[in-house]
């Protein structure tokens, strides 16, 4: 499957690389990859410049917004959530269309300080907004309520733990699963929440999330819904 | 000890009863205990009248909001979240003053229609507005993410699961322990979140709470933090 993950951060990279370990043809895209591959320093995360990772990653290719999503089957929302809907239009909606949209970015906003409020939020969410401005996208939100290393690496954390997943296209969850499945995420693992307005639940996940960060000291770990079995 | 808990909705019942049970004297408070016990009609979310539940518990006295908080030692708001500030005025800065006030509820907003979204978020929440409306209560955010019969019989969602505390006050968090621990929670299972804004992450646990609600199809889960035994 040939994939596009728009990102060059963190998430972005952690997903293009395991997808890339998985057999599948990845291309990363950016804004500018002149510009992604000309920074020398680490971004305002602490993390290397792209261009350290690259040479790590060879089989991951790196292209334009549009030149990633035009040759993917299956597009990755990776940005900032801040940037997000400005990625997608600069990928295309033409290159959209008809195609699964995993959004796995988070609207964290920082204009007001620490900690980041999310926005949009409550009565809308980034979800929501992606599959309003792209109706032709199969969006799923899915793996945005847990750290990037997790979301590729379940076994990370100790125990049973869940994802999530929300969108109105059966086929496109559904998709979204298969990926879930090979990265890891056993499939009873899984809880479909139903249509993409129950995005914004796991959005809103993120202030505790990060208040759980800071009260545990470590970002292994992850939500689990204690019976859910039972109803499910 | 004496509680005081303010709200005869089903959580108020609810808490009152398994409090009674535990050898507490306790006090339900309401705007107007003559027009609670006059209603024979079931609420808005279907419960039966409070002058029926009431002889199944008569160890449960009932009393205005201002008298209940009055004698009580720790006040527990098991209002519906946006009646809570005035309930909390008509129980009386003074009488709320250096006391342990434990905020169970929830600021859900009915008016934009199902489901409900949340007033206040994201910025703000209403734990911190109780607390900054009433300084010298000690306000402790706790029980609020969960249905009202786990929150008095957590055995009843199977495995581990987690309950949080949230407030600006070490000993009111403690003597807030100390309630749950009564109620049958294991003290690990219990997550200090830090200071009251750490209110807004919980609170923002409802709406994925709701829809959870929707598909597992029944109420009796609870969410587990996966992974944070290791950092605790």
């Amino acid at each position: 499957m040939r994939y596009a993950v728009l990102g060059t951060g963190t998430v972005g990279r952690t997903v293009a690389a395991k997808l890339a370990s998985l057999g599948h043809e990845v291309t990363v895209g950016t804004r500018d990859p002149q510009a992604t591959l000309a920074r020398t320093e680490p971004d305002g995360y602490g993390n290397p410049p792209f261009a350290q990772w690259q040479p790590e990653h060879p089989e991951v290719r790196l292209a334009t917004f549009n030149e990633a999503a035009a040759s993917a089957d299956i597009i990755v929302n990776a940005t900032n959530g801040a940037a997000a809907l400005a990625a997608l239009e600069a990928a295309g909606a033409d290159n959209l269309a008809g195609k699964v949209l995993l959004d796995i970015a988070n609207p964290l906003d920082f204009s007001q300080g620490m900690p980041p409020s999310l926005n949009p939020v409550n009565t809308d969410s980034l979800g929501e907004q992606i599959q309003r401005a792209f109706p032709q996208a199969k969006v799923v939100k899915t793996l945005n309520t847990m750290n990037t290393l997790v979301m590729v690496d379940p076994a990370r954390v100790p125990g049973e733990h869940h994802t999530f997943v929300s969108g109105d296209d059966a086929d496109a969850k559904k998709a979204a699963t298969d990926v879930l499945v090979s990265f890891g995420w056993p499939a009873e693992s899984i809880i479909d929440l139903g249509d993409i307005t129950t995005a914004r639940g796991t959005e809103m996940l993120l202030p505790i999330w990060l208040r759980l960060w800071g009260a545990l000291g470590h970002a292994d770990f992850n939500f689990h819904i204690a019976g859910a079995r039972t109803g499910a």
